[in-house]
């Protein structure tokens, strides 16, 4: 066989916002940094983000935004999507906020400096700690379990009855009809696709959302400012994306009608399909831009909160993948080529332990021959980790013959990977390094062997077979010594 | 709705090696420990091992294949399933060795103080320096890439060309007719199961093999002691093992033809579906027992080698979720509970962070209401986890009626569990004690939340938009002081 080059497969998906090219030596660039001198001073495997991706794609999602909503819009950057300290950094310079989910998430927000009052923390289970958390810090919460505005009172009088806490309510809001709607990332459609979204453990309905509302406004605890929605990825459908915003306007309308209370802010959510679109199953582009999601998200928004006669209100949107997606590449290297039965494997030091969502969620990505970007496909081949299960990166992809120490690289690594990541079998995780304009920096460094086995402590009861550790740090010492 | 309590329930799905009781006060003790004492002792959640199952699994394992071999039988461990470093050493002390899937899950196995001699280096993409670490320590090496040998045998020399490597041959062997197969872990059958073990990449067929053994018979640097088959879990079928191992034994016999070669070992692998199996996707007990699977494999082996009228090689066996899964318990508290749209959801500090094959492989684990094990069942509820995904731990499962602090135990978790184990939304990963004869021993500590940051680093360059750390050690202070 014969087949497009890497270069050429490049060529033909390339986005806006990638920086993504060929050298004249054939090989990747990565924000313009040669795939084998990044491996070659950071190690490999290695986790490259771009900081002009990061900045681009939040600028372009805010400016889609804007286009389409006449008040504020405000955007919350997404920190399960990746949780480098240093992502939230470059986005916090762009003037974003975060949603984070759960404690843990409000420390990448927060230590790059993001103001609390555009910092909110989500969940479902937050426990009595996270909202002393929350109200100690400052930031926003979107309340969402029954019981949470009793924590919450708590949390604020344990704190002193400071200012109360700035809350929104999480709302149960589903397209009315699903009959035309089908589900690329979970092969679902009509009624099965419905049964999968109501089973999700989100948000209230209106009659337990009303309940809320009365009580939150009658708390002194508390500063109900709106309404919270969250819209997972389904689809690449904007029509989707619209039933739900319609949704959520006329139940908005219903809730004002049932309480009196008009929300200063509605928080759409994230969930926005990239234009290179691994969830959707496929390598094919996203025909749909987020230009046109933002329009139909809006426009079915405005319409169906019109009815009411109020002001709009303000509207915060919380981008995750959109930002961090096209913003990520690992790099690794070839190691065993193994030709059999009929079939040729490509193993390299990635993993799916490095993108678990191939494996949890069928995600398809590409994968380019890094150092060998010009010469033509010639052989159909799988992709595969080092790991003890399949951990297929690429299955019967069209690539050059490739051998051991050719380069490969895994595009739009940057979203729901590094942040998802594990050390099944023993396997350190890579360094994350930022690509800026001026110099690539490491921003996480590369998991030492012994930290996979630092937490490790073997009763002095157990020394019977061996001669064992009795601590972490002896385990630390011993591997470094070559576990002899 | 009535249904059956937790302790019926716990009643009907003992199986032989189990240590699970309730107590007077209707908790459920693991390892005769009461389950709010352990929480109350070591946080929650935590992962909970009992020290007697894991031994009373390995020693009926060992029994069945000895029944029925009438030569040596070796027990390799597969480190993959449950990589604690006390695990190994509790099996060390019972005489196991291990399969290590790579360089790194040699250090449990000697850390525990394994011999060298039944420790393997397994796996598909060793690099260089793994292979280094074999031959510097004495352990076996499964060959499973066209130019492992080559590698092995400049590491050999690197090291002083001592004594030659003990290797074994990784074979590429099938049932010869899948008609009547089906695969209950993957929803395959027929040629689709076909399709997927064939797409494995693992082995060698017989002419590639013919050719490896001939090198090796000729290469000072390693001394071929037999063969390596890996089964993954398909099914809980013994006519598949009996068919996969008549296979292996038609190979060997044919690989003897070609090269005068034959084996000292062989090693089955492992693959060996649990009485609970969570794997089979259902709650419901699997009717075959090791011993079934012994008999049938040991059986086709013996018969399919017979043909060569040579002396039977010795049998490596290498369980690692038999002797390990229902050893675990996952311990958590129950937090919100929520009530909407007709249905019901049970949240919990528990979360398939810590069962990753919940989603990855669909595993349906038996979820039990620790703290009240004697109520009747009277509500339908989905058990969820506090992150972001659904992250469902039982789906629309019978429990009593329970409250945020009420007591949550997920059964089989010792396999696969904590070794492929992940931090997603920034949450740390639990304690793991060993319930031993007389204490309870902490062998793996709790993460400390700042060390799902502590790899992070900021470059100063990024400090614009706040103050930011720039040192991990920054980074853990600044969390133990609030985030602020």
């Amino acid at each position: 066989m014969t087949g497009p080059s890497g270069q050429t497969v490049l060529d033909g998906i390339r986005t806006r916002t990638d920086d993504l090219g060929v050298d004249g030596r054939g090989t990747l660039t990565v924000g313009g940094r040669p795939a084998d001198e990044l491996l070659d001073t950071f190690g490999s495997p290695l986790s490259v983000l771009v900081e002009s991706t990061l900045r681009a794609n939040l600028r372009r999602f805010r400016a889609a935004f804007e286009t389409q909503w006449p008040e504020p819009v405000t955007v919350l950057y997404a920190v399960k999507s990746n949780n480098a300290v240093a992502v939230a950094a470059v986005l916090a310079e762009e003037g974003a906020g975060a949603d984070c989910f759960g404690a843990g998430e409000l420390y990448p927000a927060l230590t790059a400096g993001m103001d609390p009052r555009i910092v909110v923390m989500n969940g479902g289970n937050k426990s009595a700690d996270d909202l002393a958390r929350a109200v100690a810090t400052g930031v926003g919460v979107n309340v969402d379990a029954e019981d949470e505005l009793d924590l919450l009172e708590k949390a604020w009088k344990d704190a002193g009855s400071g200012d109360p806490v700035a809350v929104k309510l999480r709302l149960k809001v589903l397209p009315a009809d699903w009959s035309t709607f089908s589900s690329d990332s979970t092969g679902t459609s009509g009624a099965a696709l419905q049964d999968y979204l109501e089973r999700k453990k989100w948000g209230f309905t209106i009659p337990r959302a009303a309940e809320q509302i009365t009580r939150m406004l009658a708390s002194p605890a508390v500063r109900l400012t709106g309404f919270h929605l969250h819209v997972p990825r389904v689809t690449q459908d904007p029509t989707f994306l619209a039933a739900w915003s319609a949704e959520l306007g006329r139940t908005v309308v219903e809730l004002h009608t049932r309480t009196g209370f008009w929300p200063g802010v509605v928080d759409v959510g994230g969930g926005w399909s990239r234009e290179r679109d691994p969830e959707s199953r496929s390598l094919a582009l996203n025909e749909h831009p987020v230009e046109e999601y933002a329009a139909a998200v809006c426009g079915a928004l405005r319409t169906s909160l019109e009815p009411a006669g109020l002001p709009l209100p303000q509207l915060w949107v919380e981008p995750g993948r959109y930002v961090t997606g096209n913003a990520g590449v690992l790099l690794g290297r070839v190691g065993a080529v193994r030709h059999d039965a009929g079939r040729r494997w490509i193993a390299t030091d990635l993993s799916t332990n490095l993108l678990p969502r191939i494996d949890i969620n069928g995600l398809v990505h590409h994968v380019l021959p890094a150092s060998r970007m010009t010469d033509p496909a010639t052989v159909t081949a799988s992709v595969v980790g080092p790991t003890c299960i399949d951990s297929v990166l690429g299955r019967d992809r069209e690539l050059p013959e490739l051998a051991r120490g050719d380069l490969l690289a895994v595009l739009d690594a940057g979203m729901y990977a590094d942040s998802i990541s594990n050390q099944f079998n023993a396997l350190p995780r890579p360094a994350v390094v930022l690509v800026g304009p001026d110099q690539v920096d490491i921003v996480r460094r590369r998991e030492d062997p012994a930290e996979v086995f630092a937490r490790d402590v073997l009763p002095p009861r157990l020394t019977g077979a061996g001669t064992a550790p009795t601590s972490p740090a002896e385990v630390s010492d011993r591997l470094s010594r070559g576990m002899v």
